[in-house]
């Protein structure tokens, strides 16, 4: 692999952070790495883990003579972030972000960011229940994918530049309109996770007795929720909050789809049940022939 | 290991039967297995498999001279089974059962037995989405739960025969009251499979053009649920029907808890959501301490 940036700055460094920095660094794709955290403790991680040339807690700091600025913090810091390093970005800089929820992405950095700095958003399809520097890993975006969501105007260059980026830790790139996407990833992602909260919720509301027996009998289907719902609650606090109109459309149609059945169940309508029951199975078969299973 | 049954027949040879059966030849815990199955196909399948000494359609002729007569087909099926082996039961035999609602096993089964047969309900608490006899392995049980759920009067050596047979697979057993496993189970994996199967079918309901995206992007979330989704429709749809009123108890309290949460999503009051998703993480980890994940 040669270098694609010269200098890497991240603002946030979590599992995804740390999963691409580990990436760059493991081929090289840029000859610094520059990391933000807003508090020393992640820092000292980062620093442990050599994961960073250098490491600041001062957003405008870490962006200085950066060629690509990568904000990998929950979404409600957006604002806030776009504020303290729109002043202190370098000329023909890229700025970037992997958030779950891409409208919402735009329209809090967008404003901030001086003319001659493009901003691309961008979100890698990726990850796992851990959080933190520590939980990354260099491989994790290996065939998953990266959907980048330029507007009109953007740079077609550092659009480019950006998708080759993506491309070499092994990540899938699509060009997606935002709100196409914060759809898709309405029903794909946000609306199960919501899911899978509450009915981990729901079991524990239960009361000790039952408690216990949920956990030695997860196996059969309560487990696969509870690795779901064990993800981190501040970023998702904030996905359901940035997201808020397509995740409560989604929430809707599911709610009615199950009243749907709930009505069956009650009935007795073994057919109805089925039938659900029996169309579902397609949509696992084409997941395993598309090689996201 | 012993020899602990001389004759077991399968009535229903699926993917729970036919991994008890390899368990069983591969440790040689009986002399001889018989298997009965509905349809030819599933026979021989049994028969290339080499998982039964004999093979029948006929559940009387299956169960003649057996010790052990395990039931392992959908739960519809065993009232009508129960009346067709009754009469052919071979006195001294124990009769269990591997089905998700133990209440309805005994209300369906029982009443055809002969005295001097002994029925002992049981669960062993495992499973895959994969079904039929060729997807079954010795394996499975291990690790895991077994349930029996005997009731008053029930046989106390045959209760401890069949223990013996189920912890030879590797599984754990637990004794509980018939009401409190379908109770248990309700919050468990019967509601989790139903809310699974909802949200495929919601994706699926949205028109192609999105249904493409949800496949492509199912790492996010959505891919845990289609694995559970692809789980036996018949199966599925018996175990709603028969455990009815735990599983719409369970899905009241899950519907209450996720409209609460979508309350809280459209009022943008993060502290709840952040709560929420901050307590469900404890669960996980007493999951991963019971070695449960």
């Amino acid at each position: 692999m040669s270098i694609l940036f010269e200098r890497v700055a991240f603002i946030g460094i979590g599992l995804i952070g740390s999963s691409l920095a580990r990436r760059i660094r493991r081929d090289g794709l840029a000859r610094e790495i520059v990391a933000c955290a807003r508090r020393q403790a992640t820092l000292d991680t980062v620093i442990k883990l050599k994961l960073a040339d250098r490491v600041t807690t001062d957003p405008a700091d870490a962006v200085k003579g950066a060629d690509l600025v990568v904000i990998a913090t929950p979404l409600s810091a957006y604002a806030e972030i776009g504020a303290a390093i729109g002043p202190a970005l370098k000329k023909g800089a890229i700025v970037t972000d992997v958030g779950s929820v891409k409208s919402s992405a735009i329209r809090d950095l967008q404003p901030s960011l001086p003319e001659g700095v493009s901003f691309i958003a961008g979100h890698p399809v990726a990850g796992t229940e851990h959080s933190g520097p520590e939980s990354g890993f260099a491989e994790l975006f290996e065939g998953r994918w990266t959907i980048l969501t330029p507007v009109d105007g953007s740079d077609a260059a550092a659009v480019e530049r950006l998708q080759k980026l993506w491309e070499a830790t092994g990540s899938k790139v699509v060009i997606m309109d935002p709100e196409h996407h914060d759809k898709v990833l309405a029903i794909v992602s946000h609306l199960p996770h919501l899911i899978a909260y509450t009915i981990v919720d729901t079991a524990q509301n239960l009361g000790t007795d039952l408690q216990s027996e949920v956990i030695e009998f997860s196996a059969s289907g309560f487990r696969d929720f509870t690795r779901i719902a064990a993800s981190d609650p501040v970023m998702w606090r904030d996905v359901f909050l940035a997201n808020r109109e397509a995740v409560l459309e989604m929430l809707q149609r599911f709610t009615e789809d199950l009243t749907a059945l709930q009505r069956a169940i009650r009935r007795g309508e073994g057919d109805t049940l089925q039938d659900v029951f029996t169309r579902t199975r397609a949509i696992r078969r084409a997941i395993i022939e598309a090689k996201q299973a």
